[in-house]
């Protein structure tokens, strides 16, 4: 099999590093291309990105010259199939777009058109149905690629581990997190302001918590032309923690009806997937029985990342309520690693 | 005023030496004893205990021979008026109710006998006539003494911030923390446990968080014979965070009606109280209007650490809700200094 | 007495911060002016400079109305007796000579003039007698006003350690530093960078501490024309650690002669200084003689911030040679209570 | 090739749980028995030992009944031929010597044996030839089988790093480190204790740093009868900072003439072994050229653990000296993978 070109947009970023470390030996993808800042193009990726992952930069991305985010859709880049995008929301948008028109499928972990209609917003695990919208807006904006999205972070943990309770009908989410500072970015947290202290309060996550899943657990209307929101509400209070990877999430669900915590144990227990490409963890969801797991540093790295591991599944004081905790890593599968296995998805599905 | 003696009960220990610190030069009492295990007993302070706070152990203190306590009740000790007691679950119960008998106040910090429906569970600004229940006590148990509690670290955090909202009518609570190692004495959380991680499971606190806030928002039933609880239901979950001092907490009150963000807010400006002995703070609410505060390192001495720093006051998106950060320092506040001001309370309305 | 009015440059920074905090309540300096780049001129402090100290803004700062650099010597700040410099390096140079120019005396955390012939680098409690440097100054530059500077924080705490030790005669000295965060400014190490880890290097920092003590342990030359650097060598290897403030220093000091491990406790001990100026600690130097300290956390704040901790004194493998540990805050000692102490001394011998 | 049957005195504490982990798929050894005390015996594995390790704990491990160290010379466990010891201190001798009389060959973690004159301590690369004690071992003891030991986690990384630059001629070397938690212990370093601190004390550790290089580095003399000392000091100063894994050890070599700062690059760089069993790292010594290299949170796991990382290599101010950073993980190159080295290359030297 012949390895699918691609490229990574905001290659120096802190995501930017989990893509190229991710992609490194990948079996279907070979990274063809790194998009940076005009500041860092003409140079080689180990000049002008401070790697700060524990494993070495990879020996071939280490050498490639930076290109350019002006030239992502010049002829010499015409062999790149896939574009993953960890751009600044600034940039986003505007490369994203000219990409998808110049014929890159685009697969994006930036926020920017995660909640536009025709846009897929896809955790494979639950919605890979949902990849039916590419048409959709392959048509209405005319163009030959088409863009799709992973959710935030915080989101892709949680709702892997609302899936499968939703046959329980679910009414109503309460969320508390404790994030990972890898979230912001290499110098988005500083150490001044983390070390012996939580910070409760993360531009624009609440938000994201709290209108992202419903979208996910939704339903691809008749027509194919929509989405159909998740018929319940989810209310996040959101906090950063000093721990680098992996954010927890303690989840109160109300449910129609009452649900034993045998009952969602075993929905925890019994969740498969036939999702089956190189990311795709064996168990999306991994249910601990110890009383105090799961935790960041002993799970985060559960299904080489790309797990959730949920615990302390227990019925609260609440009517009809269950209340659990949730662990996932949110720089893979929260992010670099959610790009991945939505691209497996489409070459899978014959998207690309 | 001739300052009124007091003894510490289980003085070596994390609570122990809050107590040590926060009774050296307090205007109303003074520290004539401290009491320990057979093992410390005989030896100098200075020798027994490893100190762990910032400042330097009180030099009075430092010099003093630690009693055993079995030499408790002994004649030597006659001049005390009040015990605090940080003493281990193991051997409180037992210790405490023979200082009882023998005719001291105990003003507790430990959980052993919070829930006994004649013993006095005591945040002043909540509940001191609560203090009613001593006679009772008195009477039932045939003692020249009486035991008196304040609540567990994070309730207390709580709890306050509870009360002001009272006024509206709450019908659930849901709280989710992120508690400091502080919490879990010396040597409770190793290091190797709670660096870049988190622990969602605190022994026995969650349980504390549903049950000890309804006794202290309840009310003095008519014969002033037991307290009737608060009607409503408490769900909590807690966790463990690399933090030193200081506990937050993030919260989900759910009214019986409408409540919005802005009479939440007054509710906690205009919050006051009629309590102004030596360590009452000036605001036991103190109202935050940043985005980004209360935060441990930040808030946690404010009031001389007897302060709870709320913040991020907004309605949640569940009817009728409104959900808070709360902070408190949970030694101080949580802990010894909410013994002492228990005390203190006891003296200004002549109980002792 | 009527207060000397005083300027902070560079406000808004972590020393800035630290300036400010300190100069609240001075018994003999009055805040009059906050001086930041153009960015931040016109509006208020609290609007400009986002607070990260555990106590409060001091209210009357927080009002005050941040003024540009450029306007540092209008007729507006005329009553302006004495300007603390706390500026980024790269306007510091200008901007402190335009002040001194125009009559200022200027009080520099910055290094930038440090190491001029005719600048005084002053630690009060070693050379204040360094002061005579001042009127060589004024009259080489033509100025009337002048600048004095004290030295990097590193070599603050590991300077007054070696004061007591020079009558031995040192020969050499080394030294490993494990520096705080704050040392850095409030942006300067991210959390990514530090948490979980040792960042073994710190821009300049090794070249400040090899050369600067040597200028505060020097002479001042027969005519007053300059200093004659102390007679040793000092090789630095300098680190930092997960920590917020406080930095700890291990030191070999070889002698030219044989000391004993109690002939250096006794030089420590005995230290004593004739600076008795508010900021000035009532020891300079405190010997711990517990085998683990000190400790950042437990001795940074040891004489409100303004001692020097020393322990572990003991004698090494080496000949003539004695190993030890000193700490020092980095940010009060080391930075902002320096220049504070540094202006004291000059009101104290009457140079203002 | 059948596998060689090995047992864990000690399987239940931090460095016991490394030993399991690392044993697990090991290619020449098969896990055969757990010991431990009393307490645990009987007992399953996954029972009696907290697991603190991010990767699950091995399944078969897990399974395995432990016995107690009463036990581990009954005919139940003839078929064992290697030992690792990860035994505390107190009963390591009795038990170890119990072993090697019983005929096993024990390969331990443990200091108690480590420098008697007939036991080979170990660093293979370094000193494989110290393996011919053995048999002076033997035949002095009467014993069956031998003990062979590996230095302390601090010494190993520091002696890796100066066998190379032995043949310049060491006349002196001082070492300051900032070692990782996990070397002292599941229940070592209290959070309170390190928390946003360092502690520069670690109990004993500058006494094996300052006497197991010497050893290590000398030569066996001409009878083979015993070891001669390496002829130079080490003065050490040893810290605890809070890193969870990884010591960093800052290192200061006099030469008996000029060494450049190329010269001991090049030392590094040129450093090989002819140890080539499945632990031998490829690089014993990875020179890194990055300013601000070696980091522990990004180098300790480099060679699957079992390198150590060299950087800041600089000469110093000192004459005929030169500094730089030494790092290494701790508890894998520094305590179980060191034993498990060794017993690799006992099979491969024929000893087993």
């Amino acid at each position: 099999m012949t390895k699918i070109k691609v490229g990574v947009l905001g290659a120096t970023g802190s995501v930017g590093q989990r893509f190229v470390q991710l992609l490194d030996g990948h079996p279907w993808f070979e990274l063809e291309s790194l998009f940076a800042s005009e500041r860092s193009a003409g140079k080689k990726y180990r000049d002008v990105s401070k790697w700060f992952l524990p494993s070495e930069m990879p020996a071939e991305a280490a050498e490639m010259v930076v290109q350019s985010l002006n030239d992502v859709d010049t002829s010499e880049n015409e062999d790149i199939a896939i574009m993953f995008s960890a751009l600044p929301g600034s940039v986003a948008s505007e490369v994203e777009k000219r990409c998808a028109q110049a014929g890159y499928c685009v697969a994006s972990n930036v926020s920017v058109h995660r909640m536009e209609p025709d846009v897929p917003l896809i955790i494979p695990e639950i919605n890979a149905d949902h990849l039916a919208l590419i048409e959709v807006q392959k048509e209405k904006r005319g163009w030959d690629g088409f863009i799709i999205t992973n959710p935030n972070c915080s989101t892709i943990v949680m709702a892997l581990s609302l899936k499968p309770l939703m046959r329980y009908g679910i009414k109503e989410v309460r969320v508390s997190t404790m994030q990972a500072v890898s979230g912001a970015g290499y110098a988005g947290v500083p150490s001044m302001a983390i070390l012996d202290n939580v910070i409760p309060f993360i531009e624009s996550e609440e938000d994201k918590m709290e209108s992202e899943p419903l979208k996910i657990l939704g339903t691809v209307e008749k027509e194919g032309s929509g989405i159909k929101n998740a018929a319940f509400n989810v209310c996040a209070s959101c906090h950063r923690v000093p721990v680098m990877d992996g954010h927890t999430e303690a989840i109160w669900v109300k449910f129609k009806e009452g649900v034993t915590e045998e009952e969602a144990k075993k929905a925890f227990k019994d969740f498969t997937t036939d999702i089956k490409t190189p990311f795709a963890p064996e168990k999306p969801i991994i249910l601990r029985e110890e009383q105090d797991r799961p935790q960041p540093r002993l799970d985060r790295d559960a299904g080489r990342g790309m797990s959730v591991s949920v615990g302390r599944v227990r019925a609260g004081r609440m009517e009809n309520e269950v209340k659990y905790i949730a662990q996932g890593h949110n720089t893979v599968r929260g992010a670099a690693g959610a790009s991945i296995l939505n691209a497996e998805v489409l070459v899978a599905r014959k998207y690309v």
